[in-house]
């Protein structure tokens, strides 16, 4: 089992073994816990040939201590037959203590970027093809396949959407850098959709931004330069009139202060973080002399949109040369990561290949 | 005289000659413009020596058709002995019409970045050394002479924070490309202020920027790995706990909203701004093989506290390697590069050197 303590959720990654003998009835199954606590939101599972499931679970970080108090009544850790819980992520060095007074086992925190990397790894390493995908920036298509073979993606810089921003350089499996970061990340998105829009949930944001129109909210080159690009200026300027000049721009020169609807105010605080992290990614990536980059984090989880816009902007910067790629069990690296750890650990599935 | 149409002031800088005759009495002199209109602002003059002075002279966007009615009531332009007036910015063609029939004088509108490099070019050649200034990053101490040639400073990147950013390679005199943008601006800056604070000026922001505290706001390393940074974790993470993880981080991560101070706000976003626009500078400055950056545009102006910030910022990003370079005449780059177009322009200064 690994966890990974993130700024949003709490994500678990574990191992069930095909022949483990079914739970007895007083205990909560996997399949039911998403019954027993809202919030937690099961994920996709892979299947181990031959040898079981790897499960992936998530529980909002202000339900964490919570689940581990369901856990420590319900000694559900005790059917893993753990004798050592890898914790990782931020809260991982923090939480330690606690996690294990609580559920009397012992917790091994690890370094947040070496289990985020080793779980990439082992996820490209087991199934390529299945895992990384790119998005439509027009349909929103997604497409697997891309990748047949691991070695046809390294080196990449991967760029992790957290609360705030890292960006990598991964040059081979287990072989990285941190390159650089950002301070305009998840948190950013979250904290400012709550204070312009007062949403309460990150699923709430995902319905408002399938109806807003960033139009209402940004300031476009056509609102600054008319929006008939043959007219003098133009031919200089080398802009096309539909491209944003400046987020929350329009709200910038009204007199008045207007009346904002929260989903343009959503859509215009997404094409901001995705033009912006796609810029940055870009730029690195090409001080790097690197041609491929993965988008991954819980920022962008299952937000097919905010995908797509990603695939739009780094369509934009690299002159339609580059296209971003995905992580089917995006959110779940660090968690991964810390479940294969060491060798003390149980129940850890071998690679297929 | 040059008009410099922006997305938040229109700029003016004419040339008033040394053995120019003084005005009739009902005539509104330049001196006591300010006195007649609130909210235009005059700006620091350049002495030509032996001809005259120029002078720099702003006024807020909704103010500008108040402006333009004045001048033609007064007749203040026919005082300057005007055939053609030269304007330029975003709203140069948009305007040109309007203002030829209400002045009756021919207007030429002018693209927008030659007439900014234009300018840059003219100041830069005039007086290198009393143009460009550093800010320390915490004294805020203001240092002139840093380039006693203008030689030294070329080639340089132009970074002008307008409504949006637009990032020039100047390689030389009058000699340059655009090589990036961004959205993320001043118009971004001021939208979020007024809707986060309820400010309603600039002076407003810069009065609460003084006070504020963005650890309120920003979520920062060491709140995610605590505070004591010999704790295991921090020696693999290579970051400082003091470092900004996530700009508005902390609201993000809070289950109720809390109630935000102004000052905080402000200077959370003072920094998120700071941080991105350096750091995108640094990464195109790296690309294009260029040491120096200037900073410009209307978002800077008169905001010591937001220039020394983008010093520490791009302090910060190049280990101490780089330090970001201001103008004193920041703001009126492109009305002076219209005033200075073409000979058919009157009162056009000749270069002291």
């Amino acid at each position: 089992m690994g966890v990974d303590s993130g700024g949003s959720f709490t994500k678990i990654v574990y191992f069930r073994p095909k022949s483990a003998p079914d739970l007895p009835d007083y205990v909560f199954k996997d399949q039911e816990l998403p019954k027993q606590l809202p919030g937690l939101k099961p994920d996709p599972s892979i299947d181990i040939i031959n040898k079981g499931t790897l499960k992936f679970i998530r529980i909002p970080r202000h339900k964490s201590d919570e689940f581990i108090h369901f856990v420590g009544e319900t000694k559900l850790h005790s059917q893993f037959n753990i004798e050592c819980l890898n914790i990782t992520g931020g809260g991982a060095f923090r939480l330690a203590p606690n996690l294990q007074k609580k559920l009397n086992i012992t917790v091994e925190p690890l370094g947040e970027t070496d289990m985020l990397v080793a779980g990439l790894s082992y996820l490209l390493e087991y199934d390529c093809s299945n895992e990384v995908y790119t998005v439509d920036p027009v349909t929103k298509e997604k497409t697997f396949g891309v990748f047949k073979n691991v070695n046809e993606i390294y080196p990449f810089i991967l760029v992790n959407v957290g609360s705030g921003v890292s960006i990598l350089k991964i040059s081979g499996k287990d072989e990285f850098e941190r390159v650089s970061g950002s301070t305009v990340g998840g948190g950013t998105f979250w904290a400012l959709c709550r204070l312009l829009t007062g949403a309460t949930s990150y699923d709430q944001v995902q319905k408002l931004s399938e109806s807003g129109d960033s139009k209402n909210v940004d300031l476009h080159v056509g609102d600054i330069y008319g929006f008939d690009s043959s007219a003098p200026g133009y031919h200089k300027l080398g802009l096309s009139p539909d491209i944003i000049a400046s987020s929350f721009g329009k709200i910038a020169v009204q007199e008045e202060l207007p009346d904002l609807r929260p989903g343009d105010v959503v859509r215009s605080l997404m094409f901001m973080m995705a033009n912006n992290i796609s810029q940055i990614a870009y730029l690195i990536a090409q001080l790097q002399k690197v041609d491929r980059i993965i988008f991954a984090g819980g920022f962008l989880a299952d937000n097919v949109y905010l995908l797509s816009r990603i695939s739009y902007a780094l369509h934009y910067w690299t002159d339609a040369k580059m296209k971003p790629y995905f992580l089917r069990h995006d959110g779940y690296l660090g968690a991964l990561g810390a479940m294969l750890h060491k060798s003390n650990n149980n129940n850890k599935p071998t690679n297929k290949e």
